[in-house]
């Protein structure tokens, strides 16, 4: 139904239902688009989000636009790409990129009350892994002045694209033009302390492992 | 109206209506996700696209889900964004992230055929800088197997925001758990020559052109 990164040739791509290639690229890319309709119209917003098991998580201000109209149960889809690599091949209908894409399908349900807190934690703690150790809970006050929504990962609810491979060689095989695939990849840079924060504190281990991940 | 990567605080965001801001995300990220409402659901694909002046253009198999269902008219939502940072706050809450989005409005229309050729390698020489100097443009055959559509960007048309600073103290403005940024960006590896590819080729300038804006 849907065709993820259009290239030039779209019979690359490939579809895959194997859960663990959606969770791997789930739990790598921290940002999707939240597509829903509004008056008819197509309405999206980048978030930030996590996942949790067999749901993805949501959050922004009470008082926000982006998740106000979807909270009541609107559908809506919910987009997540990688670009790992552009693909150089000896014309332009050939070239092509490297990708990963997914798009999950339902209705946002609020999270409750009294699953609020374990929630937004796990979404810091999977969008800055293991910063939970290094600070403190959220409170009462700043649950109330947060929106915090799931969508749930069923069977039938998600596609799963990808592409993964060099480019294909003209009808006589050969070319004399350099073909193939530079791969693209997320790179943590220097931290940058804030000037208003203690000087003398050290790089903590949630800095550390998110360096080590993207290096 | 909608509010981009929400954080956990959302006041921090920052709109503009510079095009200079707008045309500068949309020539850095190769990626977007275009929305659509199709029998009043909401559906969505990633796909690549390439700014052209005061339009973006997107393109895709002739026979593509993709594509077909918004080349008729129908309203749609294109979303480009860039995670530029995380934001290690003193708590949860305060936590963030650095980002750009753009959120583009308006209707799909075809590329008459007669521009259709300037509108493919456009695409190509935006994707894989500097390429078309190293290939051929493309064929009446294979413009006739792919579908080029443009959404015009115009006043009013589309929303910016962007966030880009450190995070905030807390009340008594200390705290002794490191805070501050990790900057996040795109780099290219290794590229990876196909196979089949005479094996004395050289690297052409497209590549180092690619690795030198990405390393």
């Amino acid at each position: 139904m849907t065709d993820p990164l259009a290239s030039l040739t779209r019979k690359e791509n490939r579809a895959s239902s194997e859960r663990a290639d959606l969770d791997r690229l789930l739990d790598e890319v921290p940002t999707g688009v939240l597509s829903t309709v509004l008056d008819g119209q197509p309405w999206a917003v980048p978030m930030l989000f996590a996942r949790d098991g067999d749901r993805i998580l949501l959050h922004g201000s009470t008082g926000a636009g982006a998740l106000r109209h979807t909270r009541a149960g609107a559908p809506v889809a919910f987009t997540v790409h990688a670009l790992d690599g552009l693909v150089f091949a000896w014309n332009g209908f050939e070239s092509s990129a490297n990708y990963r894409s997914a798009v999950l399908r339902g209705t946002l349900t609020e999270v409750p009350a009294d699953q609020a807190a374990a929630a937004l934690d796990h979404i810091t703690d999977v969008l800055l892994p293991g910063r939970m150790a290094e600070i403190p809970s959220s409170t009462r006050k700043e649950r109330a002045a947060t929106t915090c929504l799931a969508l749930a990962i069923t069977d039938g609810s998600w596609i799963y694209k990808a592409r993964n491979e060099g480019s294909s060689p003209p009808e006589d095989g050969t070319t004399d033009v350099w073909t193939g695939v530079v791969p693209l990849r997320t790179v943590a840079g220097e931290p940058a302390r804030d000037e208003w924060n203690t000087s003398g504190v050290p790089l903590p281990d949630s800095i550390h492992t998110l360096r080590d991940r993207l290096r």
